[in-house]
């Protein structure tokens, strides 16, 4: 492990048993109460873009950064600022106006639909899709769907944890990077 | 109405009839898919601070920035970032682990809870409440209430849009300051 990211893990705070029993639940928040460490955060996944994601992409560069309601709205926008790509929402049914698409995902108890509006990614554009957290990644899967519908390739999907045990880059249509990756 | 002001203005996307009749919803997501508009934004949010609002700060600083769940996250973390402030959530009820306080405020059907983190500010702390929208200011009422129960002072609210005929201004305990006012 790097020691940007040892410093990082050692500042998520660990709730056992929340939201329910057997669960660890990592915060990220003290995170973002450090303007050190979430400048720490934040510089790492731009210099992981800059170094190697955007030599992958057709364009060597990344048109948008795609953002997930509402922790990914926490990293997406000031990732995007500092590439110079636009940042673009995918958020829950019913609170984007204008024409939408539309993608179903699993969760525990049945199904929830997320939306992306209908211009906000122009065909050919590249991608990458960022979250706080991936489990199964089913929500991350429904968001690289409405990036596909609309024309566009995602290159990456960034998390800064990883439930590696739940096997969510095997969901995904592109490579998965986490900093911080739980093994059980 | 100074010249960015009227550029970013210019941005937002206007859709009549949207949640409901009657209702002129202003998008604020061009503004976020355009990086020069932006910067803009986040630049004439921290020039305010860093102009005007410091200098009514106890301590010529501003400690913390607090941003509303989900909207104020996309603005919130850079802004703290720009000023080397913490980074605080106000959430929904449920979603934030450990020791929290509530505050209650009135939608328009019934009630809502808002939560916050019990040691996410310290007494004395300066504070500034982000948001995109405020309408009848209930909801940046709650988050104000929340960061004075910790011992904390709002210096500021702002807002990208505020809804003026709706008198956000008459519920706060501290000044308002928004970019793009609503007249109707």
């Amino acid at each position: 492990m790097s020691a940007d990211v040892e410093y990082l893990r050692g500042l998520l705070r660990a709730f056992p048993d929340y939201p329910k029993k057997g669960i660890v639940f990592l915060d990220i928040f003290p995170l973002l109460r450090n303007p050190v460490a979430f400048e720490t955060l934040i510089t790492h996944f731009v210099h992981r873009l800059t170094s190697h994601t955007i030599a992958q992409s057709p364009s060597k560069k990344i048109d948008v950064v795609v953002g997930l309601d509402a922790r990914g709205f926490l990293l997406g926008p000031i990732i995007a600022m500092r590439l110079g790509a636009a940042f673009v929402p995918v958020r829950k049914r019913g609170k984007l106006p204008g024409e939408t698409i539309s993608a179903e995902y699993q969760k525990e108890y049945g199904v929830d639909v997320f939306e992306m509006q209908a211009d906000a990614i122009q065909p050919g554009q590249t991608v990458v899709v960022v979250d706080d957290l991936v489990a199964t990644g089913g929500s991350a899967k429904a968001a690289g769907e409405l990036v596909s519908k609309l024309g566009g390739k995602v290159l990456e999907y960034l998390f800064i944890i990883e439930l590696t045990f739940l096997k969510p880059s095997e969901k995904l249509d592109a490579p998965l990077y986490s900093i911080v990756k739980v093994d059980d």
